[in-house]
């Protein structure tokens, strides 16, 4: 660890001026109003040539930057789209996604952003984002209740939109449905000739509002066969992976739905290291579709998980944050498919 | 990739009124400055137990929640650390050092936004910025210049902050400075008997602000001894991986340095498919010390990357936000040391 060191004592604190619109108003020789028309670029009222660059110059000379919070409080909301950080963690592929939307909804004029929220229960959250005011909230996981959309809209938010694996009351729900992932990944297993199939279940805290419908997918997949389904569960750790892998012989299981990628190369080297052959002793799938899956020997078969485009996604909010008073929409946002390779 | 049905055509906007502190005072049969003393919970006015009950009751029956925005405009300064969203995918060691660093702030009261400037220059950023009026403002990478700290602190930013390799005029550096990555990389193949080392330069964008110090301490590290450093350019692709390797005998190496270790399971990976052997043929070595390379056959050796905690971060900047006439600091910021494993 890299230590910061300390100083003994603090300096009294030296507070600056900073340079208001009546400041620019003065040295441009003009009213309040005209600066607050020119810098906002308010199309209705007509300005002279002159006058505006008085005050462009005026405002550079001095190092004004208008207020974002005064300007929303005149407009009664803001452009603020808020993001609350996931207060897990997201792999890869999430992250492209975002960073996708953040991208697309700038180019809609929106400024997004991302505000953590670590150690704040859901409702308390809530409340803080609605201090905020922001024009439209976007709330991956189960990380807002019904109150909490209510509180947001009661603070003006004009679009409130949820995504993960299940609807809230009173928002726009985009449905990630990760039974569906499950279920491909059952189908496929039980296409391939396995019958006794474990499905890894992470210890990690929060992943399972994603992990419990998918090992509830393949569930579904499989419900009336005669295969037989078993969750396992496993820490993102060697340790857990090795004690997991000991057990494989009273375990009795032919194949593994390692829930993601980077816990099914964890659970795949333990395997491998237990002197089981993939695929024929037991056959691994992953999820997610990442490069490491192809990298791996064998390499590793995974659930393509499609996502919509930051693109599609921006429009969407844009459209709801329009029309804050229609009726609440639902839409499918995940679609699944097998990309087979060598381990399954 | 998933589509959203666009309506033909969307109603008009419907504006619900949002609550005012004005209505809450209403109802409370109380005057606003009440309200604000009661839900800001100023200590310095004494307001009897019935009236603050009486204002939080109504708050509540009106589904009041403060405008934050207001608050620090009456305040003249936010509790808000902005942290811009960086423009280069970061990986999973980085992601972990700022989720504890938020973590940490949020401890001490502070507000952490991130705010994504996709798109933007760096003094249009700057600009966009200080429009949040920030408290502190703590950039990662390289998209700060001394104008843009400029702007911000006459913005009232008490504490700006970059971290990355360089240092930028006028504001506080936490410098990473991955020379010592390289620099230790370096040391360690030569000490393997190594003399010919080729060092991967990612060519996707943005990275090059860490991969060329990482050159340059390599070049460092072996100056004046018989071994010859070449940079290698690679995509985060198989194909340009295999496209490397099998150059391979051409360019003669004997190990490989390969920025960091999602990199390195890339070039190992195809290396191995052209039939050399790890480390017999070529050594490799990573960097950032992530699980994927305990996995990997042989094991990968790493540089392990040691950032500094988050909770002496946000102590820093609690500090540096309390001093804002104090004198620039420069600390460093990156410890980096061997981890050995079997690939080199």
């Amino acid at each position: 660890m890299v230590h910061i060191p300390k100083p003994p004592s603090a300096a009294s604190p030296v507070q600056r001026s900073v340079p208001t619109s009546a400041d620019v108003a003065r040295l441009a020789g003009v009213s309040r109003a005209t600066v607050s028309y020119v810098l906002n670029n308010t199309s209705a009222v007509r300005i002279s040539e002159p006058t505006r660059r008085r005050v462009h110059a005026a405002a550079k000379e001095l190092g004004y930057v208008p207020h974002a919070a005064a300007r929303s409080l005149r407009a009664g909301h803001s452009r603020m789209v808020l993001m609350p950080a996931p207060a897990i963690p997201m792999g890869p592929l999430y992250g492209q996604f975002i960073t996708d939307l953040q991208w697309a909804l700038s180019r809609l004029d929106y400024t997004v952003v991302q505000y953590g929220t670590a150690g704040l229960r859901s409702d308390e959250a809530a409340r803080a984002w609605a201090e905020l005011r922001p024009v439209a909230v976007l709330v991956p996981g189960a990380e807002l209740g019904p109150e909490g959309v209510a509180v947001l809209k009661r603070a003006g938010a004009r679009a409130v939109v949820t995504f993960g694996p299940e609807r809230v009351e009173g928002a726009h729900a985009l449905l990630m449905d990760h039974h569906a992932v499950g279920h491909c990944a059952g189908r496929h297993l039980h296409a391939r000739g396995r019958r006794r199939i474990g499905v890894i279940v992470p210890e990690e805290a929060g992943l399972e509002t994603y992990s419990r419908p998918r090992l509830e997918g393949v569930r579904q997949a499989l419900h009336g066969t005669d295969a037989e389904v078993t969750g396992l569960s496993l820490g993102y750790t060697e340790q857990s992976a090795a004690e997991l892998a000991a057990r494989w012989p009273e375990l009795g299981i032919d194949a593994v739905f390692a829930y993601n990628d980077e816990y099914a190369m964890l659970i795949m080297r333990a395997l491998q290291d237990e002197g089981l052959r993939i695929p024929e002793d037991t056959a691994v799938l992953g999820a997610d579709d990442l490069m490491l899956g192809r990298l791996l020997r064998p390499r590793l078969s995974t659930i393509h998980i499609d996502l919509p485009s930051g693109r599609d996604l921006a429009e969407l909010v844009d459209r709801l944050v329009r029309d804050p008073g229609a009726a609440t929409e639902t839409h499918r946002m995940l679609g699944a498919a097998v990309v087979q390779r060598d381990s399954s």
